[in-house]
């Protein structure tokens, strides 16, 4: 069904707002799962405030607070506040930070769960003329290449580019599904695609329940996707004093950084030479059954432009019916 | 055949040094060349003395120069140097620079040519306790996903981390072969593996010359990996000046970063924390076929210490002869 972004958004809010956050805090977490809705990664939206563990219902521990601060970085302990709620604590840290200094580097940790998308902070930096770099940590779910324990989390990382039109946002997970899929297509009684996930002996399994048991693999079930996972696992573990395998400390974590163009040339030659380079991209070629080279990013900001433009998305009409009831609405 | 490294390292410098390369500069670029021998991956050693373009008969345009600077950043302009020498220039300014501010990032353009194995300087910045970055440009030869025009470089990128152990490495192209895998096998009259390139029309090939005149994939032959090649591309092209698709100005051009980790935490636990990670992965269930779960790095690392104890490595015998007829030796 259609509904207009404004009724979701109040929605939203109004859920957020019922028991542990204020009214500024419930916006600040609305506008990133509306982001994620609207972009096209719904699986990362308002279903957040549904399930075993909603975000609403979290009680926060303490709030959060900076454990260590240079100029050009910090560690924010989360107290158990939401990810998405730290996260754009970070990332306003972050840009703040890149203005006084070029660059700035902020951690998080013992965050409750996950920071939703993290492509919505990477384009946060990108709008500030910044290079945003965004990794989030997560429970070990994903297997390192050659093994078959769950030791690395499914690991996305973010990378935010300013340019003249919209920003180049690479967001990417390094494991072959997200934990999400596997709890989808479990929810939904659908078998996964081969060679995504194992059980806990090692097999390959189309089976969610079994994958869960088991391990996803690196996204190219090979051993750089393995490395790659490796290096959002040390950058969000050991880094940020967050948990990690063979540690049991420190939570969730996250890392944010944000780098001026301006260091090594100006922001408006990078700003003109990533557009020029887009443009080059899309002048470009295409391979047989590909109308389109995409832009990272620029396929889920299409969407968004097409909605707010439209002032309406579509959702599902179960969800929005179970929102509303979550809501207090009939 | 057996050659005791102390001989190999002495002939290298007197190569290099023979025409434009002071001694120390020979040292400084042959060190390099040794590590890639060392560590298995002599595609990127004294190979590159050979061939139609040899380092020591590249004369530099001008010495390099720094032409934009910060406390915490400079942009090299390399002159037309080989890409080695200005590369360690860049690692050894990035750590200076590092050590008095917690981070620091450089930028190198017009070298010649490219900057050999790239964990080497990872690995120099980890040696010093940082967390390193590394990235290398390269002439265009890989495909976006979607597209068939060869516009990326193969864009290699490294990671580098102190632990209490061996630094992990993560040294890895981002395209599915490098341009010397093509160049080798044509040399050899062999074919390239299926899937890892296309000839100019955008077909499958496996003739390493078609796909020489097409181009390369991205490593995992889809999106993810186009977009990280994109990533490298922008950060090693506008971002430091050097050529990318749409430019012809400023020829290759890299990126190093080196980030203190005693900004978020403290060095001591970010070794122990990567150590225990490391001996954490060892200790788990190995996936049927794999002895080992590989440490990104760990494998070459090994292959160094044992040819130093050794103070001799294995190289083919044919270009050995060869580089002491261009040595000028019998």
């Amino acid at each position: 069904m259609k509904v207009k972004i404004t009724e979701l958004n109040k929605l939203i809010v109004k859920v957020l707002s019922s028991k542990y956050y204020s009214d500024s805090q419930a916006k600040e977490i609305a506008e990133v799962l509306l982001y994620a809705e609207m972009t096209g990664k719904n699986t990362q939206g308002f279903l957040k405030l549904m399930g075993t563990e909603p975000i609403q219902n979290i009680k926060p521990k303490y709030v959060p607070k900076i454990v260590k601060k240079t100029k050009v970085s910090s560690l924010i302990d989360g107290g158990g506040s939401p990810g998405i709620l730290v996260s754009r604590m970070a990332t306003k840290a972050v840009i703040d930070k890149c203005k006084e200094n070029g660059f700035a580097i902020v951690g998080t940790k013992n965050t409750f769960s996950s920071t939703g998308v993290i492509g919505f902070y990477a384009g946060e930096i990108a709008k500030n003329g910044f290079i945003g770099i965004v990794m989030a940590g997560s429970p070990g779910s994903v297997a390192p290449f050659g093994g078959i324990d769950p030791l690395f989390g499914t690991n996305p990382m973010a990378f935010g580019f300013p340019t003249n039109d919209w920003p180049i946002i690479l967001d990417s997970a390094t494991a072959a599904i997200t934990w999400y899929g596997l709890v989808r297509a479990k929810a939904l009684g659908q078998k996964i695609p081969t060679g995504v996930a194992i059980d806990s002996e090692g097999n390959l399994t189309t089976d969610p329940e079994k994958a869960m048991q088991g391990a996803i693999l690196p996204f190219d079930k090979s051993y750089k996707g393995s490395g790659l996972s490796m290096v959002v696992e040390i950058l969000t573990g050991p880094l940020v004093e967050a948990i990690y395998p063979g540690s049991e400390e420190g939570g969730w974590g996250n890392l944010f950084i944000a780098i001026d163009p301006d260091l090594l040339t100006t922001r408006d030659k990078f700003k003109k030479g990533s557009s020029l380079l887009i443009n080059t991209i899309k002048k470009s070629r295409r391979a047989k059954g590909h109308d389109i080279i995409h832009i990272p990013g620029w396929s889920g900001l299409g969407k968004k432009d097409k909605a707010q433009r439209a002032g309406e998305i579509e959702i599902e009409e179960s969800l929005y019916k179970e929102l509303k009831i979550i809501g207090g609405l009939k």
